[in-house]
């Protein structure tokens, strides 16, 4: 595996465990289908981008994509994680490659109208 | 549709402008698709909560069902917003229920990880 391009889905992170297991299940299928693929956490828990890319440089990866499991892109994605990217770059001397966000592919759109009208359906009246 | 309970697709809300566009293109399918639909953000961006369900109630509607457009649950679906709940149905003398988060539901689990490997496709060698 150490050949291949490893994966890194990003998840903004919270200082609330509960929601870390909520991200983790939610990220389950793509962990399950995407090989070498690694959850990451911008801020508030671990493992952070640092250490996931630190422990694939240990095992031979030096080309790293980030998919961000982020509904929109705002300040973190145009400009913190950038930054954070570059710095880990140069400390590790990788390449990283930072994907578009999954909430700007319409199919995701789509996803939500049809959990969000399951959700509704199962509402007492 | 003033008889009809109205439908709070809830979002984080962010200063950045393009975040909240991509959000709203995102909320697009779900926005045609469910009746009596509208968007309002927890924070840092309008409308507000408040500024939606008292448009409803200017329309006649008194009960409302937030459903969390959030990936997770965390402090702010457990506390910021049953805080803000509980103070809007008390101001406006409405209805208010909270939906479980839209990723709490393994459907859009699975919708991730066809996006994710449909996004990484995409990406060159």
């Amino acid at each position: 595996m150490s050949s291949e391009p490893a994966i890194i889905l990003l998840a903004h992170g919270s200082s609330d465990a509960r929601w870390c297991e909520t991200f983790e299940k939610l990220a389950g299928p793509t962990l399950e289908s995407v090989p070498g693929s690694r959850i990451a956490y911008m801020e508030l828990a671990q493992p952070s981008i640092d250490r996931v890319v630190s422990e694939g440089v240990n095992s031979g990866v030096r080309s790293f994509t980030i998919v961000p499991l982020f509904l929109a892109a705002g300040r973190h994605l145009r400009k913190d994680v950038p930054g954070m990217i570059r710095e880990i770059e140069n400390t590790h001397n990788v390449t990283i490659t930072l994907a578009a966000a999954i909430g700007e592919n319409p199919q995701l759109g789509d996803a939500i109208r049809d959990v969000v009208r399951q959700e509704l359906s199962r509402r007492p009246e």
